[in-house]
């Protein structure tokens, strides 16, 4: 049983996300108890009524449920610091591109770079993502745009999600470039990523998920319906990457992809506010009108190397209330119980109630709030996953 | 003598600010050798070539000059947090104050805390700062606005400089906002922070360089000229936060403290960019024009509680890049050399280079430019003052 935490978020309630008001209704508990069997929580409440536990363990801070990062492309070989000072002097998406930088890059090196050096490049960057309070990480492949280089990134996915304590939700995002050997023969790759690729990743059990960049320019509405199909045919979840769609036939595969897929991801908004201020863009999406609208939203770092090289939710939270216009409460909610809807795991996580998998964060600070204050400053002391603490 | 890194960033030059193209100019030695000779560098340069050494100390990642963060407010109590999420929610900045929000509450926070505390609070944040990196730090007062509260921030700074690592340089700023109870007599204000402050700030030698906000609605020209009058004449060092002066008179003025100061400060830009961001503003500094134009660029956390609650230079750094246009290279200058410069420190400090205080900071990265890269990821591993490595 955990004890003495000046507070203790619960975001208890019901198993799916919080819409509209429903965010900013964040229950924090003082002088509270939390009690753990084995790798669930078995009670939540105040202090002086809780029931005999063998082990007291106590803790200086704020506990919350662990956070879920539920949007990362996190494996990956160099980091993209040329792209970075090309794009802060002015220079355009294509003329990087064309000097050899932009999301290629990423592709020839995690071709070329051996799985062991990929694994062990991704582990230490999770391991400072859960460090800093990801208890549950989706990871996008998407680098490889190739068979044997996508299960490559999936195997290090799978490697590591046995070996690290957070859990690591895999997602097949073969469909996140055409690469540049089918540029004039789209159709091929599309037919790859559905009869070669997906058969596969759904045979060795590789990814829980499928996504697809449904932009102008990357993957069309129809490609992304093709791709899609394939993927809830072959058992995988289906998701959407698709900010620009509207009035482009997007609303419409959304819909199909409602019926497709039982557990409905793409209507939760996924925000990632880091990766606007890394690209140095002065606009940010609507939250605040999304929230007022009744919508569910939730926030993630889109860990990659070219447009947001950020381990750290509570910097995303700090950004989703400077940036995007968020109370303190709804960015709670934003990577704790609608993190874990977006990911379809409101069932168990992101919340600190009976019956759900015990990972939670320790925060040092007096007032919860201050996890999304202290901007860029980690305040993450302690993260417990299945019930145990996670080595320092 | 510290060898091993990947890299040795130098910032090595004359003891001056960097201006312009100068900016870009830094020194990255690989396969280099650090020698320490009590509290100064001795030697830099190639390992092959290096003098004998008694102590040789492995070093993994990259060495930097230790990083300087030339303009905090870091002596205060609590957090504002109501003031984050009031603005986040679009309430502006005088209808904060008339909840009791802005800067008066942090005011009278200060005003009513023991010293102890305040000590005590300040010690962990710039700690905190400190294993980020800063092992320079400014620190002014202004949340007194009276004799004794003013004193008492100066004596917690003054404290802290004997107890941490770090170089703390106070800087007296009794002339941050006119308090409440002088509103209606802004004139007894002034002659009170000339007459009794700033007299016995100096007399007891409780800070370095005096400060004034010089902006519309805060304090005038004139008021700003009669105040830094005052402190010249008692020997402190003049500074001048003046963002908005433009056209106002403040070129007439920054001129006179040229002449005023021995060590005119004023001459370096020093920008903010987390303050930006915290605050959600859409606009940033016009750095690339200041640098273009032949600029000295300098960058700070500006760390305080109302608008800029960010306790990590890399942080700004990476926003400096992302936000501000600067290279990699141009952000280690302003943090380095150009922060010394902007603090009357250029002689020895912000460069490695023999007779240099030795501090510096090791970052775990592979190459020197991740250190503005990695965005809310602490990629510092190591800091040195004064030739001693700190305590982890």
């Amino acid at each position: 049983m955990l004890v003495g935490a000046r507070q203790v978020v619960t975001c208890r309630g019901p198993a799916r996300a919080r819409r509209g008001r429903e965010m900013a209704e964040v229950e924090a508990l003082g002088d509270a108890a939390v009690l753990i069997d084995q790798d669930r929580f078995g009670w939540v409440g105040r202090r002086q009524d809780a029931p005999k536990a063998d082990r007291v363990v106590e803790v200086t801070g704020v506990i919350f449920p662990g956070f879920i990062d539920c949007h990362t492309h996190g494996v990956f070989g160099a980091p993209r610091l040329d792209d970075h000072e090309r794009r802060a002097l002015g220079v355009d998406y294509k003329a990087i591109a064309a000097a050899g930088g932009g999301i290629l890059q990423s592709v020839h090196d995690v071709r070329a770079r051996p799985e062991v050096e990929l694994a062990a490049l991704t582990r230490s960057r999770l391991t400072a993502l859960l460090k800093r309070g990801a208890t549950t990480i989706e990871v996008k492949s998407g680098y490889g745009l190739e068979l044997e280089a996508e299960l490559k990134q999936l195997r290090v996915i799978r490697q590591l999600a046995g070996e690290l304590p957070a859990t690591l939700i895999p997602t097949f995002l073969g469909a996140h470039e055409v690469p540049p050997e089918y540029r004039s023969k789209r159709a091929d790759y599309v037919r790859l990523v559905c009869e070669d690729m997906i058969p596969v990743v759904a045979r060795e059990s590789l990814a829980r998920c499928c996504d697809v960049f449904c932009e102008p320019g990357v993957f069309t509405v129809a490609e992304s319906r093709q791709i899609l199909s394939a993927a809830a045919r072959h058992g995988l979840t289906v998701k959407l990457h698709a900010d620009e769609l509207e009035g482009s036939g997007g609303a419409e595969l959304a819909a199909e992809l409602g019926a497709l897929s039982a557990d409905h991801l793409a209507a939760i908004s996924v925000l990632l506010p880091a990766t606007m201020i890394f690209l140095g863009k002065r606009s940010q999406a609507p939250a605040r009108r999304l929230i007022e609208a009744g919508a569910a939203v939730a926030l993630a770092t889109d860990f990659n190397p070219g447009t947001s090289p950020t381990l750290s939710l509570p910097l995303v939270m700090a950004l989703g209330v400077s940036q995007l216009g968020l109370r303190h409460a709804e960015a709670v909610t934003a990577v704790t119980i609608n993190a874990a809807a977006a990911l379809g795991l409101a069932r168990d996580r992101g919340q600190i109630a009976p019956g759900c998998v015990a990972d939670l964060v320790v925060a040092a600070v007096d007032d919860w709030r201050e996890v999304a204050y202290w901007m860029g400053t980690d305040v993450v002391s302690a993260v417990w996953t299945a019930g145990s603490a996670c080595p320092a």
